[in-house]
C-alpha cells in the first residue's frame, strides 16, 4: 500500500430541494458578489436559473453571469470569464451544470489570479498557487468534478484537450439534488453511468499490490451500485433512488476515495481525451464506453486476480473452471451493458475515420516520445492497437 | 434516502513515517506555538515523543505540553488544558494518541473559547461556535475520532460519560502511520476492531429505507475488510497490510461516509457509554463487543433484509432455507469472532454486578424519562433486558 494524502474538503449538501438554500449558503460564507457560470439554455427553460437568481437576490448577493459553456469546455470562454473577474470584484464562482461547467469555473478560478493563460496549468508549465472559491449546483451525474481535484479544458486554438490536478481545484461546496437530473436524457444519463464506473475502474485496475483491502472493497461496492442503479435510471428517469445513488457515486468515484494506497494514472481517460479532442461530437462517457473494453482485453493478464474480483463481484459472472474465460465474459458483459444503456459499441459509429486513428495515437504520445505506464504500458503502438480494436 | 450534509475537511496524511513531516506540516499552516497533548508514558518510552519534539524544534515551532490523558478522558484534565490555553498564546492543539487524547483535545479546543465549562457542550446546554484547530498523530486504530465530529468526555465529578457532535470537532489534519500501531497490545487491537466495526454496524442497522444502495455497499465493504484484517492484526502485530487497512477503516467508519442518507442514533453506543462510565475498567470496544450481540438478537426482526445482507456478505454464512436462523447464526458468529480475538463474552467477566444493571438502565434513560428510538426503541425496559442478556 502506497502512502497517500486524502483531502476532500468540499462540503456536500445532498438531497431534494437543497438548491433552494443556495442564497443562504453563499451568505453564510460571507460572499457578496459571485460569477454565475452555466452552460446552455436548458437552465433557463427549466426554471432553475430563475430560482437561483431569486435566492441570490433574497439574500442580498450580487452576481454577474456567464453562460455558454459547451461540452468539452473551451479555453476561449474561460478567458472571457477571467476578463470579467479581473474587471469586477467577485468573491466566488457558482458553477451550475455538469462537469464541463464546473471545470470551466475551476479554470477561471485559478486563471484570474495570474497574468498568463491558465492553459499553462493544463500543460503543466505552471502550478497554481491561488484561486477564488468555486461552489457547485450539479445537474448531471457523471464527471465527479464537484468533489475532484481535476480540471479538463479543451484549447480551441490548438484542439488539445488535457487536464491538470490541483488541490485548489476542489470546490468549496457542492449542492447535489438528484431531482435536478430527472430531465437528463437517456443518452446523457448513460454517458454518466460509464464515466462514473470508469473513474473507479481505472483506479481499481491500477498499479499497486493487492494489499489495499479497504480501498478495493469500497471500489467494488461503488461499481456494484452503479451497475445496478444505472439501468434503473435509464429506464425510469424519475426514480429518486436510482438518480440519488448515481449522483452520490458520481462524487465518491472521483474524489480520491477509491484509489487510496494505489497509483493513479487513468490511461484509458488519456486515450479518450485525445479522441474527444479530435471529434468534438463525442461525449466523454461514450468514448470511454467504447475504449475501455478494448483496453481491458489487452490488460487483464497484468492483474488477473483483480479482473476476477471484478467478474464475480461486480459483473456477477458465474465462476467456471476457466478463469480466463470468466474474465473475458465479464469484459464482454460490461460492453453489452453499455450497449444496452445506449452507448455505441465501436468508434466508427461516432463517424471516426480509420485514417484518424494513427494521428490520434501520435498526438497522444507526443509523436511516440511519451507513454502511459499503467498496468500495461500504453505507448504509441499500444494506443494504436487499442484504437483499432475499438474501431 | 434522507437528505444529508457530508463534510470531511480533515486532511489525512497516510502511511509509513508520515509523522516525520509533523514539523513541516504545522509550519505550512503557519502555526507558531502548539499545545502538545498526549496520554501515558508509552509515548516517551517508544521514542515518538522525542521524534515529534525534535521535528517541532527543527521547524521553529514552540510548544507547551500536557500529558496524562486516561482512557475515557476526564473533564478535569480538559479544564487544565483550557487553563493553559487561556494563559499561553497557542495556535493549535496537537493530539498524539488514540481517541481519548483526540477527544480531550477537541474539548479543550472549544472550551478555551468560552467562559463556562465545556461540559455544557456534552450535555447539550450550549453549542460551540468557535474553536482552535486540532491536529492528530494517531497511535491507535479504534475511535475514528481523527476524522469524526464527535467528542466523548467523562465528567469525573458526576461520573457521567457523554458525547456531543459538532463540525468544529473535526480535526484540521490527521497523520496516520500504521507502523505506530505495531506495539498496540492484542487486547487493545481487538477493542479497536470491535469499535471500528460497531461504528459502521450501528450506521448500517439504522432507521432508513433500503434505498441507500451506495452507502450500504460501502458499509458492507468496510465491514468485510475489518472482519478479514482484524484477526490478521491480532495474530501478526507487525503485518503492515492488516494494520494499514484497520487504520484507514478506523477513519472512514466514523467520518460520516457510512450513514449518508440514513438516520444515525447509535443506541448500542449509548448503552456502552453508560457501562464504561459506571465501570472505568471497561474499554469501550470490549463493552460494545458484549452488548451488540444482545441488542442484535432483539433488533433483527426490525430489519431482516439488512441482517441477511450482513449474514451473507460480511459473516459469510451459507444461505439456508431458514433465513431467521441464518441471521441468528451470523450474530453468534460475530460474537464468537469477538471472543476469538480476545473480547469477553459476558458483562460479568468485567466484574459487573447484576445489581448494577438496573441503576445503569435508569441513568441511561434519565429515570425512564427518555429512550433511544432506533430500529427498536431502547427505553428503560429494553435497556435492562439487553444488559441482562449480556450479563
Amino acid at each position: 500500500m502506497l502512502n497517500f494524502i486524502y483531502n476532500t474538503p468540499t462540503k456536500v449538501y445532498f438531497g431534494k430541494d437543497e438548491e433552494l438554500n443556495i442564497g443562504s449558503i453563499i451568505k453564510e460564507y460571507g460572499f457578496k458578489k459571485i460569477l454565475f457560470h452555466y452552460g446552455q439554455s436548458s437552465l433557463k427553460k427549466s426554471g432553475l436559473f430563475d430560482i437561483i437568481t431569486a435566492k441570490l437576490r433574497e439574500n442580498g448577493i450580487d452576481y454577474v453571469e456567464l453562460g455558454g459553456v459547451e461540452p468539452n469546455p473551451k479555453l476561449s470562454l474561460v478567458e472571457k470569464g477571467i476578463e470579467i473577474l479581473k474587471r469586477e470584484k467577485v468573491d466566488m464562482i457558482l458553477a451550475v451544470g455538469g462537469g464541463s461547467v464546473i471545470d470551466s469555473a475551476k479554470s477561471i478560478a485559478v486563471g484570474c489570479k495570474v497574468d498568463f493563460s491558465p492553459w499553462l496549468f493544463n500543460i503543466k508549465k505552471e502550478t497554481p498557487k491561488e484561486h477564488i472559491p468555486v461552489g457547485v449546483i450539479l445537474t448531471l451525474s457523471a464527471s465527479g468534478s464537484d468533489m475532484s481535484n481535476s480540471c479538463v479544458i479543451t484549447n480551441d486554438t490548438t484542439w488539445q484537450k488535457t487536464g491538470f490536478n490541483s488541490e485548489l481545484n476542489r470546490p468549496l461546496f457542492a449542492i447535489l439534488d438528484p431531482k435536478l437530473t430527472y430531465t437528463v436524457s437517456k443518452y446523457q444519463t448513460a454517458c454518466g453511468v460509464v464515466d462514473i464506473m470508469m473513474h473507479t475502474l481505472e483506479r481499481f485496475f491500477s498499479k499497486g499490490d493487492n494489499d489495499t483491502t479497504l480501498t478495493d472493497n469500497l471500489a467494488l461496492g461503488l461499481l456494484k451500485t452503479v451497475y445496478k442503479e444505472g439501468i434503473v435510471a435509464i429506464n425510469e428517469p424519475t426514480n429518486y433512488q436510482a438518480r440519488a445513488n448515481l449522483m452520490w457515486a458520481n462524487s465518491i468515484s472521483h474524489n480520491g476515495l477509491t484509489h487510496c494506497g494505489r497509483e493513479f494514472l487513468m490511461s484509458v481517460h488519456q486515450l479518450e481525451h485525445e479522441l474527444s479532442a479530435t471529434y468534438d461530437n463525442i461525449a466523454h462517457g461514450a468514448g470511454l464506453a467504447v475504449l475501455w473494453p478494448s483496453w481491458a482485453l489487452k490488460a487483464y493478464k497484468a492483474q488477473p486476480d483483480r479482473f476476477l474480483r471484478f467478474a464475480y463481484e461486480v459483473m456477477e459472472v458465474t465462476p467456471t473452471d476457466n478463469k480466463e474465460s470468466d474474465i473475458i465474459n465479464a469484459i464482454n458483459k460490461l460492453k453489452a451493458y453499455y450497449v444496452e444503456i445506449g452507448m455505441p459499441a465501436q468508434l466508427r459509429e461516432f463517424g471516426v475515420t480509420y485514417e484518424s486513428l494513427e494521428p490520434m495515437a501520435l498526438r497522444l504520445t507526443n509523436n511516440k516520445s511519451k507513454s502511459f505506464n499503467d498496468i500495461i504500458n500504453v505507448d504509441f503502438d499500444m494506443a494504436l492497437e487499442i484504437y483499432k480494436a475499438a474501431y
